[in-house]
């Protein structure tokens, strides 16, 4: 079994697929890894470490997955990049395939059978092969650093002979992995935080993290809360009363960091340029949806916008600014799924087209298209 | 008594002689406060909140010092932009006077009063005045900032399904007030700590912070240690002994900050060349002392060097790059000094010149340099 790993050509993409720790677990269970000269060189992954793992170094994209049975990725590759690996090999990685039909259904007729691991169910036993959770965990924080970074003032409260600095106001929108992350960083660093979440239940691992849970809490919040969960949506005279207070609490922060993503939808906007105005200049916003449109709506994505002494940061791929940390969860996610994928007797790929895990991440096999979510979409 | 309030002209300097908070105050003494316009501007200080505080704004130099009685800064000003306040006015700054002995004189010559604030001595009454410890501080939190975000991995251990994220190990070297402030923050962030000085008796503050005291404890350390204090210097052995221990040290560090200063001399030499090769690709090391020529032998003022992978950060200013904080401190400690010299009762300065503090920071009135380090060099 021949496993291809290639050098990332999106731009600001500095992950790669494996680390020279998982390539020995590959040579472990019988694999030959090819990869691509240079693919950990911005995650600090040296070519001579993954040699030294038990890895050749191939000259090219080309040559690294010439009969590959296998081709790991970060992000999508093109069709051209995979020229040479077997019929049917699997391409494992982020393939992004909601808005890029067009792309998933060529590599699909090329012949590819692409995994997806975004698409991974939050089921227990895929916990370690969850790339959303371990990357967004990663982003959560990195959004913080960014956040410190761009703030000309401290953020811990810091008493002093001279007087005492109050420590700074930090706001999270969005209490999933990476606002859990976020508030727990913004906390370390000493700020006042607090968060919301349109989940009433995340009230108390918002408090677990020393946040403060901004919401109104009447009576609705408080069946809400104890329902726990996804489980109702809030009334519209809820939802009016929660922005309303939302609104008014981010004119008084120095730090707000949005999170909210809706899977395969545009990202909800949170924050108007009326709402931004409303901070003190030297306020400090980073959307981290900006890749989905953005949460705010001055933000651009890649860049950080200056809106009347605002700094509103739009950095894409925030992970990527992790590099050595980011691969290094994402190469073992990968590889805990692969090894489920692989016969340990006969050392080959022995695929279950049932399993749920093989059911929910797979686009395309046999030329085709074949994921429950794009083959109806089409046939609609 | 009129004080006038310089916007800074010295490159990447950001802060300002006074807050809107401070002017109140000036004013409150009954002082006519007048500044020049935009001084607040990069500290996030605005004209318009100046003038409520009960300043003027002045649109020039000129006009703001014309006739001024005192004149503050942050750093040391021209005889060009002095022009027009009174003879023998006070003018209050950090004037950096150790090297710059020409432009004391051709100051001290035109006729100021100049105090330097980094004179203040360090005793009890002279605490609040203590702009080396209040911006110290601030530049070592700014310093952990600055590695944090050039840092490609996260400080913090993570534990995640896919595996466990090992902290950053952070090393301070230099157990001053920026040092102890970085170790504070290195550790707010989740790194393991570890700290040096030369001064046996630090051990305990860097360990109350959850720092690891890095130091060959043999007798000699042990008997300094009870001692206490700047008592005793080491013996070339222990020297040696100890150099040789951090350096074994260094080449396991992800993140190295170094604070060493001595008053009025280069900046020593802690960090060889070999001593950064040493490192793993991707460390990075903050030389706080770059503006006095640094630590590290291939930092390079005010810029990041990369040195065979590993980030050598040399920014200068560190606490401007905190404006908002540093100024609000600044302020602070300026007023502090300066309401010891003005009368309550006729509102009028009254200085007492055979006063400790005073005599400690004056460099110079009547048309002369008169601190005592300046005075001697000049006749030696």
């Amino acid at each position: 079994m021949r496993i291809a790993v290639l050098r990332e050509q999106t731009a600001n993409e500095t992950r790669v697929a494996v680390t020279p720790e998982v390539v020995a677990k590959y040579v472990g269970l019988g694999a030959k890894v090819a990869i691509e000269k240079g693919a950990g060189e911005e995650s600090r992954l040296l070519d001579k470490d993954y040699k030294e793992a038990g890895a050749s170094i191939s000259t090219s994209a080309a040559t690294a997955v010439k009969g590959a049975d296998v081709v790991l990725t970060v992000r999508r590759p093109t069709v051209e990049q995979l020229k040479g690996a077997k019929k049917n090999a699997l391409v494992m990685g982020m393939h992004d395939p909601f808005g890029h039909e067009k792309e998933i259904g060529a590599l699909a007729k090329a012949g590819y059978a692409l995994f997806t691991m975004e698409f991974m169910p939050r089921i227990t036993r895929a916990q370690v092969m969850d790339v959303l959770s371990s990357q967004a965990n990663l982003a959560g924080y990195q959004a913080v650093i960014e956040a410190s970074y761009a703030f000309d003032r401290a953020f811990p409260m810091m008493m002093t002979a001279a007087g005492t600095i109050r420590p700074a106001k930090a706001f999270v929108m969005g209490a999933g992995v990476a606002g859990l992350q976020a508030i727990a960083t913004a906390k370390r660093l000493g700020a006042a935080v607090s968060a919301t979440d349109v989940r009433p239940a995340a009230k108390e691992q918002v408090e677990s993290l020393g946040g403060k849970f901004v919401a109104v809490e009447d009576d609705e919040f408080k069946q809400a809360e104890t329902a726990g969960g996804y489980a109702k949506e809030m009334s519209k005279e809820y939802q009016a009363k929660q922005a309303e207070l939302v609104s008014a609490h981010i004119a008084k922060q120095d730090i707000v960091v949005t999170t909210a993503l809706i899977p395969g939808r545009p990202a909800p906007k949170l924050i108007t340029k009326a709402m931004v105005e409303s901070m003190a200049p030297g306020s400090v916003i980073v959307d981290m949806a900006v890749e989905r449109g953005g949460n705010v709506e001055v933000s651009k994505r890649g860049e950080v916008v200056d809106h009347k002494g605002v700094k509103v940061i739009g950095y894409e791929n925030l992970p990527s600014r992790l590099a050595a940390s980011a691969s290094q969860l994402y190469a073992k996610n990968l590889y805990a799924f692969l090894e489920t994928l692989i016969d340990k007797e006969s050392q080959e790929l022995a695929i279950d087209w049932e399993d749920e895990l093989v059911v929910a991440t797979n686009l395309s096999r046999d030329g085709a298209v074949v994921h429950s979510a794009f083959v109806e979409k089409k046939e609609a």
